[in-house]
């Protein structure tokens, strides 16, 4: 089906923009030496996934262990799965390293540590884990010179395996400034570092250090004793990552294509076909210095409509309106006009979707579920 | 597989709790003598729409053509799209009447009513369209009086037919009180009412007077006029409902199963294994008098854990702690424990899931895209 006829809303997504992404945090990381474990979270699509290693399958990161078993099965044999483990999934986890894939999980307690030993040690299947550290308070993990992370690394190295560390700097998503983005990657990456440190210290190996977000992974200007980057939005960027400063409204390579339906002139609104269930409930711009509402509203070929915005969303309908404060006049948008929303946050808007529909016509499909 | 093994996060369905929540609502309105034509954008199942009609198939309401499509499939023969019409999509609904389907379109613009003459011209199928009336400036619609509507429905009859009209009291989420939601619902059965006399009076038959939300639905006291009435989120129910008291907590019927996978107790913080991508980014409360967060945390059996709440999300991460202001001390949850957590939105929640768990330990779809 050509993207003409392909029934409103639907997810497009600019193949061209991915690539120029990609290579883009390249060239920043290729200096400091340290090679990327994308986080597929975001794209959860095998064909994004071939675009990231120029048709390789790795080493990723991924955020469910529907995730890691789609991407086993596309041929990724390096897998982190990045959240914290439940012990009634490690079954599960024995079972993609039989089939032969490296996949390891994440820790920050004890329990969760024994739990990975026992299911070694009764499986015969060493299970290797990162130990989760943090570094600002916005997730879980031990700190980095506490009694605890050793107290996990012993627990888990009685049958499983210490791989290293892990820390994600959920405070990025925070920043304003590049001095304050630059300071918060050197925090995760100086953690991270010192927990490996604390490790070694007691005679533990911890070969990995894992790091990074889109925002720190943008502005790290030192990556010494780091071994890995863990960034996953940047593929799509979105108008959070915008509003932050890691990337311009130009290399939003996701949005949501709609159709206007209607419109209430006395309301100063155009109502169009795609509404929460097509954009998300995701409102991240919102706590930032400029809010989007929904998201920013482009002419169907990608053109900026300048101070349109979505600006309230039911189930499935949407509202453009503009921006609060402007002085220009609503365009005119006739019924059966088709436009682009540019999201706020392309993890969340991805997630509505089963499918990315390419301007070649071609249907890339997501890993959806758990 | 046994709902104890099944990998969380999953979405649980009580289905006596919708058997009950279906009854309430006929309760209500066998003495106003108007049939439901339930609102299937909230479950999007087969099977809650069996339980709906005692395991007959409609007359039902729907929010994408994929839903009719879906549920045509599985035998309903009655269906309005009660979302406006896109010209584009005139095709396909053509499709589904040919299909034996009387699928009923809704507009509100004479460029729409034109395109669904003409194309019910060229077809050689008519299609009968509701006219939106705007009852109280939340959506689109046109005034019950006004010259627009008589141009909408001469321009629809040139072809197509004008099967009446519908409106949606969207106030109604806003009420609080016994007193506005009866208002609510008597302002939108006289406005929908005023608009089928205003098309009457111009000769046209209008037989349909279609109103409803759940709001109004379980507060309406006359209904004279009316000739269905749509409701949808009744079966499922949430805590905005709750919150607006059309239900209590005891009627929630869906909840997002989770496991603990960590704690920050110098942040008192439990964090588990369900974030946004399994409850939705839905904050519906946050307006309301009572703001519960992303959602009311339960134990396992559905019992209601005292001032726990879901109080931030991250993809893959929820965090648990206590509300704001209480006295008592963060439940012992340990890594592993399965909780369940009561959505602020049922139809928001219900949609970052592929089907329904029961208890039972049978799987129901839900219908998916557009």
């Amino acid at each position: 089906m050509s993207s003409a006829t392909t029934r409103t809303p639907y997810l497009r997504l600019d193949s061209d923009r991915v690539v120029r992404n990609i290579q883009r945090l390249r060239d920043q990381l290729a200096p400091l030496g340290v090679p990327l474990r994308p986080h597929l979270k975001t794209a959860k699509s095998v064909e994004v996934a071939r675009l990231l290693f120029d048709g390789g399958t790795g080493p990723i990161t991924v955020s469910t262990l529907a995730e890691a078993e789609g991407f086993a099965a596309a041929g990724c044999t390096e897998i982190l799965y990045a959240v914290g483990i439940t012990p009634a999934k490690l079954p599960d986890v024995v079972a993609l390293r039989r089939s032969g894939v490296d996949l390891v999980v994440l820790l920050d307690s004890v329990i969760q540590a024994e739990a990975v030993a026992a299911v070694s040690n009764e499986s015969g299947v060493r299970i290797p884990a990162l130990i989760e550290i943090n570094c600002d308070d916005h997730r879980g993990g031990v700190e980095p010179d506490s009694p605890e992370l050793i107290a996990i690394a012993r627990a888990l190295s009685d049958g499983g395996e210490v791989r290293g560390v892990m820390t994600h700097a959920g405070e990025s998503y925070f920043c304003y400034t590049e001095a304050e983005l630059v300071k918060a990657a050197e925090n995760e990456r100086s953690v991270a570092v010192r927990a490996a440190e604390s490790l070694r210290d007691k005679g533990f190996e911890a070969p990995v250090v894992s790091v990074g977000s889109t925002p720190t992974a943008h502005f790290a200007r030192d990556l010494t004793g780091v071994t890995e980057i863990r960034a996953g939005n940047f593929v799509f960027f979105d108008l959070v990552m915008a509003g932050i400063g890691v990337c311009t409204v130009d290399d939003l390579a996701l949005s949501v294509v709609t159709t206007v339906i209607g419109h209430r002139p006395d309301q100063g609104w155009i109502l169009t076909d795609a509404g929460w269930m097509a954009t998300s409930r995701d409102r991240g711009t919102a706590r930032q210095a400029v809010d989007q509402g929904y998201g920013l509203v482009c002419a169907e070929g990608g053109e900026v409509i300048a101070d349109l915005l979505m600006t309230d969303a039911s189930q499935e309908h949407g509202i453009l309106s503009l921006r609060e404060g402007s002085s220009r006049e609503l365009p005119e948008l006739p019924v059966g006009t088709r436009l682009r929303i540019l999201p706020n946050h392309a993890c969340a808007t991805a997630a509505q979707h089963a499918s990315y529909q390419l301007a070649t016509g071609e249907t890339w499909p997501r890993i959806t579920g758990w």
